[in-house]
């Protein structure tokens, strides 16, 4: 087997193992250099103009965890009679949005991303900054705030990809998860987790640990002739 | 070196030679096993619901890629000097987000979708459409048909990471590409490509091949201290 043979399967078999974890083994803790490497998997993501508009929360504090119980329907398992992955996940995470206040082209926050993360040399920083400006406001006609939110959402489902692509090659579980109340638990951010909810807005949640028991279900996807097609 | 130390290693190798390659090696083919991994990583993406809202068009056409070369600025080369990703990748994807028409809770094509590819039996039915309708009207507020479009692009974005994470895997080069013009692409993909651009929207592009040079610039993220906080 060669060595590009035996990565395809490895990524196969990856692909194979990840399923949406319903419940986690709460006593099996990921060790801390995986699950840094699952983070570095999402902080090395690309996005769209390099600018990086998510933010992490992982969140280990259970009391915390607790808050999200009655508004997080997807995370809390009373619609599948399972303890939840609030409760047993090893390591608990909310993607944060960029929203307008960070993200509209001019803001003072990219000015400074593009300088002192980016290295922008000054002569490049004017022809980036009209791009991205006319990328906003005319090419992808994203000028709100909710839609500059969702275009930031989008470029964290990418670091929620991989994440989840980590700690699969890794035979770590996981679950990402929409099943949450977005009013509510905005609301609690702002006023238990000390988010600037002016600022971000939350995006997705994830949760990774290891399965307690084998997936219910067989894996089911579109064939893929009905999800592609060659031109 | 542990097993498990030695993926750690290859996912953070993948993800430091992975960049955004502006020019290919149009002489370079991806091998078609390889490929297919790569696609492969995409359709067994996870999407919220299993709803897999996405299609993916592959474009090997160069008569049909010449098409999209005055409204895609972000794969022409033009900005910077290259011959672009448009002409020297060895694969063009181009990913497409369902519209409300698919996507919306209670339509046919969802009830087909859990039917036939999710297999859901007929109990279970009415419950899950009743959660992914609350979803939608209520949970998360996208009821309207740009929000729906948006939702299912985030869905693609997932699938979009894990192809090019796969790809780095492999040693395969990408660029993701939202630079492009949405109306004048979408109105081409409708009249030259058979997309129905009532059904279906452009989300996004990706190009695939090997680098013809090295980057151009170190690799440059946020340091983990910004992008992630600990609750």
């Amino acid at each position: 087997m060669t060595d590009q043979t035996a990565i395809q399967t490895q990524i196969l078999d990856a692909f194979a193992f990840r399923h949406a974890t319903k419940e986690f083994d709460a006593a099996r803790k990921i060790p801390e250099t995986e699950f840094t490497t699952i983070l570095e998997a999402a902080r090395l993501s690309p996005s769209s103009f390099g600018l990086e508009p998510w933010q992490i929360l992982v969140v280990q504090d259970h009391d915390k965890r607790a808050l999200l119980e009655d508004v997080a329907w997807g995370a809390n398992g009373r619609m599948n009679g399972s303890k939840g992955q609030l409760y047993t996940a090893s390591h608990f995470v909310i993607f944060l949005a960029h929203r307008g206040q960070t993200m509209r082209h001019g803001s003072a926050y990219l000015d400074r991303h593009l300088r002192e993360v980016k290295h922008f040399p000054e002569e490049a920083l004017g022809g980036f900054k009209g791009a991205f400006a006319k990328f906003q406001t005319s090419d992808f006609n994203i000028d709100s705030d909710p839609q500059i939110t969702d275009w930031s959402a989008r470029q964290a489902y990418i670091a929620l990809g991989n994440m989840m692509t980590a700690a699969a090659l890794l035979k770590i579980d996981s679950c990402p998860i929409e099943g949450f109340e977005m009013a509510p638990v905005t609301e609690i951010l702002g006023r238990e987790f000390g988010v600037d909810t002016e600022a971000l807005k939350p995006a997705v949640m994830a949760a990774f640990g290891y399965r307690a028991s084998p997936p219910r279900h067989p894996q089911s996807r579109r064939a893929a002739e009905d999800a592609i097609r060659w031109i």
